[in-house]
């Protein structure tokens, strides 16, 4: 349920009425939608929910429905999409953002000359694993700190935003001094403790979906950060474990417009992780764009064989600038500015 | 294995190196690519086989391995795309095919008014059930004959082709008579016995995805075909069944260019079936067109809400034609032709 | 809805209620349940339709629910399990079915072996397809009507019954004329007009679990079957394509008790294709007879190595007389009478 | 690849040879296996390591292949099963192991309960969760510590043993206090900071098998636990996510013979969460002891309709003691001690 107050409510109005609502067992988050102060109230079954009890606050306008369990997320609460703005960069509004990179940080030349290449291509943000969730413990698990220190300075360097994955709750701090948006893997996506503290740090975040999520569990996920007071949150759809095994993944595009059909905030395509074969990352960035995402997040690395993770699915420099002259001609089409 | 046979071998050499090949035990299928006569060896194992048993047949100049199992489907046989002719309509030759129409053909009135309506709007072939595959046995079967009949009335008066589905081998010979093309469904992909006796209709023939089909499992099925000497089948990717319930079918555009890649068969998307959403069918279609794919199928129906079968999925014939606006401005960016 | 008739209502009163059904554009399936005439209404909306009009009939003694949209397979409909009665054989009356015997008949040698094994080993059904259903054109595609003058002949022989699959309408006749048993494989479950056709042979079908079906799409194959006047259906649980490759499929062994909640039908389970792995076979053999099944279903071969076709998962007589051995054990814990 | 030293290899020896190991960028792991000291060298490529360098080695005795990818968990590192030794109770060697109780801890009347009713009916684990992975933010999160002591205090005063889920590496010290053994949920099975950091806490784990995780993945993330040292890992198959809806999760049965035939850890199945529904819970244990897995873990509630969660899948106490009956008897027949 949403509680629209009237135009006249104070901060403090706000603070009695949630106050008011705990002592009924609900829990009521303070908001401002459309200049107007409101008050989502994310719990209890609002089937059962005597309406005349809200009727004797004075300061309530209007009582509207929220009927989806991903309350904060959902577009009953916000009509309007969600813009993420980081620096210069806006998410979410027209301007299709473009993370690209290595899959893991090997070097400070590689990430150098990978940020050089992707920012002349047309890139906004840097993306590059530091800590990395292998599969298995005798795997590359990462440079840690020193990558995260190599990736800052090679953004800078190249005006670039950066991401990259946090795995451990004890890690976010860390993260937090180096980079621009933290991600949350697909393997973490049901890690609530994680969630429920990366939304605290402060900074966008970057949701990849579970390999077997579905689109509630993903919204889900969304909300235990979104809860914690953080807005700034990008989905990141990146395929989903399938029978077929050709494939690394199987990429579900339509998850862009029925993700943004039931909530206001930005999503965004991995179609490297998403197919796991090179030659396909481009033609499944235009389906992206096509189909009306806010943006692609591409595995690209100076020697792609020679990567030290994900090699069959990361592109090249060259690869990477011929799909970004594509996805400017198709932007045009579909009203997405890429640059 | 390919015996590519030289430039003057003639069609009786061809026959009487595939019985020679029978004696070894050996299934030789004659073909011409390239212009050049040449013998698919479609069974036993290649790696098996001592290569300097066909050294000793003077007629073959090169051998050739063709590795896949569907023999007669890859790209190691067949280098160049196939292209389909029908009447003035080609299919796989950068011509967008557009197959529009009713889930299920109703009346006389509903069939003729959607074909007007669609192929108004640039649709080049008219789709439509007659017999029906449906779950239920207490649902709706199609109007059979009757429907078949309509519909050729329908598509001759507005200049389309048309596509039906065939679900009994013992309606093959009605299916021929009254359309241009024949579909196998999905539930039927693996219906062998189907399969074999369609091939030999002597039509084209849109092969659907099973719902939990490999992309092998999907070209052998076409292998199936292929095999009784129909090299005129296009694959039809309609969603897969996974785990997500918001959508009836994850629909995988991945598969526009990966089974590109390994065949050399047109790929149809079916946007209605791949989501189930009415809303989602023109942002899919989108993206079909965006990742290289050689047409869409697509249900439209004069009063969507009021079709008898796939209502939630079926589009307007408005709804159509601002699809079709907005796929000609995105074919033009891809090379595709949209009418 | 069910109408329950007083105990005086004759068959001639059936019909002519079943005809005024028709007039309400309800079809009503006449049935005899605990020794009562009934008639089940299979089509329409149960919510929407008005119970008055029922009470006007003088013949209808009680009015039950039918919420189920598998109608005649629903336990609303029969409290008590079927039970199959073939020769001297029921299924589904606390015997434990065993069909075995191997994938493909490959010769009157092999299978009068195999029958002779299987059955001093305890079956009671042979199991041996003549049309096989294999994913691959070129791949072996059984005897055909030769290999069910063996199997017929070898049942006959060592007094077993009889089971093969029928995968094209045009042989149900031969199939009807030779065995005792007609199977409907997994990748036909949904080729309805096979299931339509198959229903009036007048023999008990065994219908095998598609790849991907639910638990309602295999109910309402069933079905199909079943609105042709046919009772005697069994269910085959034969594993479902999940993203596990290690085994050929997910043996889902929980469809036991689930489906025998549901419907009336006997559960069988058929080990070998649910695992596909020969050391698996006996194990879930065990769990399927704990789990309260019918029977079950595997694949037997003299030299199980040297079989055409699933050679991985095929026990040799040894490896089966042992597991009957334990099965017997099995059952005196849960009431299950092993031969 | 395996080192079997000779057996007057002493300790310092085999210090010294992982140290030689190092220097070739080899990690040797150090263990005794049926009383020989032995190093498992865990990365590399063993085709390609040059097998003569380590005959250089005097006190290698032989050398072993170790070609799965979880080395320390694998069948070929170690021939005989695991057995856990907790207090009294032995996992893994024979005794049927019986994890019961409430899903949350509630309060301390509902942990005595069913600790009480548990323990009698023949239980010798209760489990019981404090900190709960809700996948709403909003549903009820667990008491915390203070659940944690309720059930200390419960299974202490019952004598039984206790089972608990870790979700966050910051409340492992917590977790290690309170509990015998620690549970990874199936949403952190792929949490690798958390099974680096839970593997060194000294207590046998219990790991709960991923929604769509295949045995791969299951036994790698085992392996991340195995390598810090704690031999202890008991595996849980749960059920995984698969298109069908009406269970919660489709149980796996086959994971039980094909994991113990892999590798050398104790295999449990819940049927709780591998159902989903209460009346499904016993048959799916019957099938899992036929199966020979190693115990069960179940939920069971004074009031399973009351629970704060899984009300649905959760069984009364007198419905967990018609259950335990029933599992003695048939642990009869297949040599597990239920107790």
């Amino acid at each position: 349920m949403i509680l629209v107050l009237k135009p006249d409510a104070s901060q403090e109005d706000v603070e009695q009425l949630v106050a008011k609502l705990a002592w009924m067992d609900l829990q009521g988050i303070a908001l401002e939608e459309e200049g107007r102060r409101t008050i989502a109230i994310v719990n209890g079954d609002d089937a059962k929910t005597d309406l005349k009890q809200f009727a004797a606050f004075p300061l309530v306008e209007t009582i509207l429905p929220l009927t989806q369990k991903f309350k904060l997320a959902s577009r009953e609460l916000r009509k309007q999409p969600t813009v993420i703005q980081i620096g210069s960069v806006e998410i979410g509004n027209g301007t299709f953002a473009v993370m690209a990179g290595p899959c893991s940080i090997e070097s400070e030349e590689q990430i150098f000359e990978t940020a050089a290449a992707v920012a002349k291509a047309g890139a906004n943000i840097l993306r590059g694993g530091a800590f990395k969730p292998r599969t298995s413990p005798y795997d590359f698990q990462g440079l840690g700190v020193l990558g995260l220190q190599y990736m800052q300075k090679a953004a800078k360097a190249h005006g670039l935003l950066s991401v990259s994955e946090v795995m451990d709750p004890q890690d976010i701090d860390t993260l937090v001094e180096h980079v621009d948006i933290l991600q949350i893997g697909a393997r973490n996506m049901q890690n609530f403790s994680l969630l429920k503290q990366v939304g605290k740090a402060g900074k966008p975040i970057l949701l990849k979906r579970g390999l077997s999520a579905t689109y509630m569990d993903f919204l889900m996920a969304a909300e235990y950060i979104l809860q914690t007071g953080n807005p700034n949150v990008m989905l990141c759809e990146r395929g989903i474990r399938t029978f077929e095994t050709y494939a690394r993944n199987t990429l579900d595009i339509a998850a862009v417009p029925i993700l943004k059909a039931l909530c206001h905030l930005p999503v965004i395509i991995d179609p490297s992780h998403g197919t796991g074969i090179r030659q396909m990352v481009a033609p499944m960035a235009y389906a992206a764009i096509a189909a009306g995402s806010d943006g692609i997040m591409v595995e690209v690395h100076p020697t792609p064989d020679a990567a030290l993770s994900d090699a069959k699915q990361t592109i090249s420099p060259l690869m990477f600038d011929e799909m970004m002259t594509k996805l400017r001609a198709l932007g045009k089409v579909v009203d997405m500015n890429v640059l």
